[in-house]
């Protein structure tokens, strides 16, 4: 039994958000181990957090719990899913095949969330054709161009830092409306652009800080 | 000219170091481009913050600015590595070599950021022996006497979410003190254990809900 939602975009607040990937992630859990409901209050304790937040959070979602037997399995990992766009699939071009590049073209995890990057770009000749993970990489100059025959939406930055900003107004020229900046360089784009960045080495620095003060 | 600084363990507020790499990249880039020195205003400007706040989290540092030229970017560069840790090489050893984890173990970039992999481990027993990128690859059983004999006090936990957890407890009871974890799982240990969550999939979430509700 499932519980319908008309329509899975949230305007859900960004620690809301933050959190349900770790509901998906132990309901998931759960579901494996063969049970087939839990309760807030199971999910609290393994998570760490308060028993009211996570019914506070399902309920925002419309994810209605029964008394004294909890949430369906089913329905919280499909409805949780769907919200956080795990279902779908969006494609991405990834521009910078370096290090970091290469190895998100690698992760077929990415695919398992929703993102399928179809396309890396880089400036060096001699990658131009190449595959990696089955995935060809061309030239950045043909960037604009195949953006638009595909209407790829979503940009994955893994370039230098120095080419940060460039680039990023090269996608948003294309008409890449979200970026994934890998970089820990801050770029400038137009408001509606969407920026999600995720510097990687930023929380190694906290890792770091935090293991020195001990 | 140096400003010298005794300690850099400095005790900062997680908000402080999240900027600090900020300024580092843009320290960097600046230096790159045959600047001598920046002023708190032209970081600010670059990275979209205060200027105000650029210039307190840079006293807290003892890094000082003077007036009319500003900082000099030779001092901001080598303290904001030294501060955050990057300067210094931290070994680690990776659990867990699907797509994610091998991918950070062919990440050359890490070690520029101070960190260096210097062992994956995985429960497959035709891994053992392996090396990507030249780092070897033990088994899993191997772990505790590895970390031991080596003295590695940071783990990186790349397994499935369902493994999370016995395998944090691992690597506590083999002698680790901080664990970088990346997968959505919310790992439980010792208090005095540093827990670095960096669930990238929670990212993804996050720009694909901004995405949807645009």
């Amino acid at each position: 039994m499932r519980n319908t939602i008309e329509n899975t975009s949230f305007h859900l607040p960004e620690p809301v958000i933050r959190r349900l990937p770790w509901y998906l992630s132990y309901a998931k859990l759960a579901r494996q181990k063969g049970e087939k409901s839990v309760s807030s209050t199971q999910i609290a304790h393994a998570l760490n957090i308060d028993t009211s937040q996570v019914a506070k959070d399902l309920s925002i979602l419309k994810i209605a719990g029964k008394t004294r037997v909890g949430y369906d399995l089913e329905t919280l990992v499909e409805t949780l899913s769907d919200v956080l766009g795990f279902s779908n699939t969006h494609s991405a071009f990834l521009v910078g095949v370096g290090n970091l590049g290469s190895a998100l073209i690698q992760d077929n995890g990415l695919a398992q969330y929703g993102l399928r990057i179809t396309a890396g770009f880089d400036t060096k000749f001699e990658m131009d054709g190449m595959r990696i993970n089955q995935i060809p990489i061309h030239l950045m100059d043909d960037f604009a161009f195949l953006c638009r025959k595909t209407h790829t939406e979503i940009g994955v930055l893994t370039v230098p830092s120095e080419c940060a900003q460039q680039v990023a107004e090269e996608m948003v020229a294309a008409g890449i409306r979200a970026i994934w900046n890998f970089t820990p360089f801050r770029i400038h784009v137009p408001e509606d652009i969407i920026v999600q960045n995720t510097s990687i080495y930023a929380h190694l620095a906290l890792m770091f800080n935090r293991l020195n003060n001990k």
